[in-house]
């Protein structure tokens, strides 16, 4: 099955500009996608990265920027396709395997806010639709056309690494190399409030 | 084996003040109870309420002032013994029976922002300390005493309803009555900047 990993090469986690300069978020971003693409062969799968514009990972990048849903609806001509997002920084092996196991004509892995962090389709008549609720909008595309819909349920699947408060999971659950980055950069855990979030030493 | 729903019934919920009045956050504390309790029903285990202060639910209910940590560690006295949050939003009995049927001497279900949402302890010699960092506090807690430590990975049981940000989770994933009382309130999921949140029609 092919694994597709859709990359912004050009404006990577943009809502972490707040916490990281733009060097450091384009650090960042490859650091999560090494990550992904690591947890992905560990499962026997061999990724491509479909990417916005050239970015330098040991694996096969095609540049692509016709956008996502464009993207995923020409993959989607040629099932199975799994597609995975590239800043699930708490993804393993093991919760990719749930995902690529599960039986299913399109199976989900729901992200917060709404994502939709993971997909494998079986069938042709799918499509994608990732603006707004996208998971709410993948199930009904999925009801409409009378196709088996199984959601996964992992937190390891369901958190990307979008905003700031989503650095602390990183840092606690995280086994790739982006709590390391994260650590090297000066974050850590800290308890404010009675919850976990984390702090920038300099 | 006996499961502990611990129950703030003095002042549920304070974290969501800025969006309930009082005494809504006194009924949605109480919804969220109530599917807490049936979704680990429907696993055949009989759960106890042990509430801070008088509760009205169809369960048994225990009084008891002591706190979350105290509470836990006389529990645990007499294992197995699983203690599930109250505010497990979007807690289904497949996810709980995941918890309850997986190995280990001290099985976890991580919550996010470092918490612990759902324990399964079959050995008195853990303990528990849920303040702080707990998920990292209780791995280091079971290493410490060399007990078999298994996580869960779960969304579902992941996301405990604290926050404004938690109540988009509950109304696009929820299964029990708290989503229909947030739509009974005027809450509805909306999408600004691309994500999804909720809005309040009054």
């Amino acid at each position: 099955m092919d694994v597709a990993v859709p990359f912004d090469a050009v404006d990577p986690k943009s809502r972490l500009s707040g916490v990281f300069d733009a060097d450091e978020r384009t650090s960042f971003a490859r650091v999560l996608l090494v990550d992904v693409l690591d947890a992905v062969r560990a499962t026997g799968h061999e990724p491509t990265v479909y990417a916005t514009g050239p970015v330098a990972v040991d694996a096969e990048v095609v540049v692509d920027e016709r956008g996502l849903d464009s993207l995923c609806n020409s993959l989607l001509d040629d099932p199975p396709v799994a597609v995975v997002m590239a800043d699930l920084g708490l993804a393993t092996p093991a919760a990719l395997k749930r995902l690529f196991d599960a039986e299913g004509e399109v199976v989900a892995a729901p992200g917060l806010g709404g994502g939709t962090n993971a997909l494998v389709v079986r069938d042709d008549t799918f499509s994608t639709d990732y603006h707004g609720v996208s998971i709410r909008d993948h199930r009904q595309i999925a009801s409409d056309a009378a196709l088996e819909w199984t959601e996964i349920d992992s937190l390891r699947l369901g958190v990307d690494v979008d905003e700031r408060a989503d650095l602390v999971e990183v840092l606690l659950h995280g086994d790739g190399e982006a709590p390391d980055w994260l650590r090297a950069h000066g974050f850590a855990v800290a308890v404010r409030d009675g919850r976990a979030t984390v702090v920038r030493e300099s």
